[in-house]
């Protein structure tokens, strides 16, 4: 299947635009598991045990994994095959170099980690982005309009009438010869995720910044989805991960997980 | 000492701008290594043997490295721990997140790998930047004015009158409260580098870009150095790792990086 027929068949499958964000925070798992063995691990197995029906993907920020060396990128390795098949899986590691280096990120999240699409920074321009997109069944979330404050330092610079980050979408939509690439739109931005969204046309939104970050959940549907209420894969991550810190961390999760895909579902067309 | 510290006490005891990069590819090794327990290792240790006494830097580019899983990862802080203290280090990983997850990165980079500086990427802006600067100790170049052809893509946008790139230095110096911030310029801009210089101030460039790539050194020295011939760490990678595709592929390197130190210190002031 090509990465958009991923996403689509995901989204089907389960009734749900919902993404959870595998940010696994080793200083917030519940107190019980922190002196196991692969705790991070054991927690990310429990997570996606007890929500994998209700996501249409997981997505996993390599940045809580990296800083535990080897151990972390192995539990990253793990925590992917350990996902149901028919999921969709985001390596969220804002990757982007020279061509020849990208060549080499891409062959670590798509070959050795085994996500099927990554999130990639656009700064660098066209032969540092198109080493992701090289094969039909891998495609990139491009960083467009993040969720974070610093987006307001360069993302919205007016570029001859036009913002960078509409401006980056348009570029970007020029080198979407196999239709793989995507872009990230925080859910904070409100209606300007309108605007990427007309400007990304039918390409999937990744949407950062529900939950935690206070995004607005109908919004990230109403202005994330297309017209008949997909392609829009809409990430939480903390809220759900610490639904509970507790031992029932993983039924509250899925509590969490539940109400997230309904409410969602309730604003879909 | 502080960031700017070590790279100066590195440039000054060596006499030497030079920094070299270990973008190490494992398909170009010598014939004789490629089939030995950790190869990449072994040639890595063999460069930096025969070349330390010349530079002021070494640069590591992540992406060699991740491709080859936890192994990679081993590789790359084993090739951290065996550079001669005095030698300034550099985590080529052009990372950068939401703060929470750029916290993360900075302790992977810093900490788990022990380099000095990182590379970072400016789109998030800065919140995805300041995790990076938090000790003086450790600071980073963030990709200003990068040398592949996809620079022109974004960076030369005007935003006002000013492109990006010089828009990025400027936002960037303002955030610089504890001098921990250099900038990415490639060779390969000529005399846009005078530019970088002007706007960066006396924050410390690092220059990707000649060798391979094609930049020219003199105008890597001359626009991109300061006043006393300073503050520009110029980075070769290919041209001296393959110097020779045989046994004597390290003093090949050697001869290459004194070539390369001497042609550079004759456009110093």
């Amino acid at each position: 299947m090509t990465f958009l027929e991923k996403i689509l068949s995901a989204q089907r499958s389960r009734n749900s635009l919902l993404c959870i964000g595998l940010d696994t925070d080793m200083n917030k798992l519940p107190e019980h598991m922190r002196a196991m063995n692969d705790a991070l691990l054991s927690f990310n197995k429990a997570i996606i045990e007890a929500t994998s029906d209700l996501v249409c993907a997981y997505k996993i920020n390599a940045a809580f994994y990296e800083c535990a060396g080897e151990s972390g990128w192995r539990t990253m390795r793990e925590t992917v095959k350990s996902i149901p098949s028919g999921v969709f899986t985001i390596g969220d590691a804002k990757r982007g170099d020279i061509g020849n280096s990208s060549s080499y990120y891409a062959r670590a999240l798509y070959d050795d980690l085994g996500f099927d699409a990554a999130t990639v920074a656009p700064y660098m321009g066209r032969d540092s982005v198109e080493p992701f997109l090289t094969s039909p069944e891998h495609g990139i979330f491009l960083l467009a309009l993040t969720s974070n404050p610093g987006a307001r330092d360069f993302q919205y610079l007016d570029t001859g009438g036009v913002p960078l980050y509409r401006r980056v979408i348009e570029t970007a939509m020029t080198w979407n010869t196999k239709g793989n690439i995507g872009f990230v739109a925080g859910a904070t931005r409100g209606s300007e995720l309108q605007t990427v969204r007309n400007a990304a046309g039918d390409a999937p939104l990744l949407i950062p910044g529900v939950g935690a970050q206070g995004g607005s959940l109908e919004e990230a549907v109403r202005f994330g989805a297309d017209a008949r209420g997909e392609r829009a894969v809409i990430n939480a991550s903390r809220s759900v991960l610490y639904a509970s810190a507790d031992k029932d961390f993983s039924e509250a999760a899925r509590g969490e997980a539940l109400r997230l895909r309904d409410e969602m579902n309730r604003y879909r067309p």
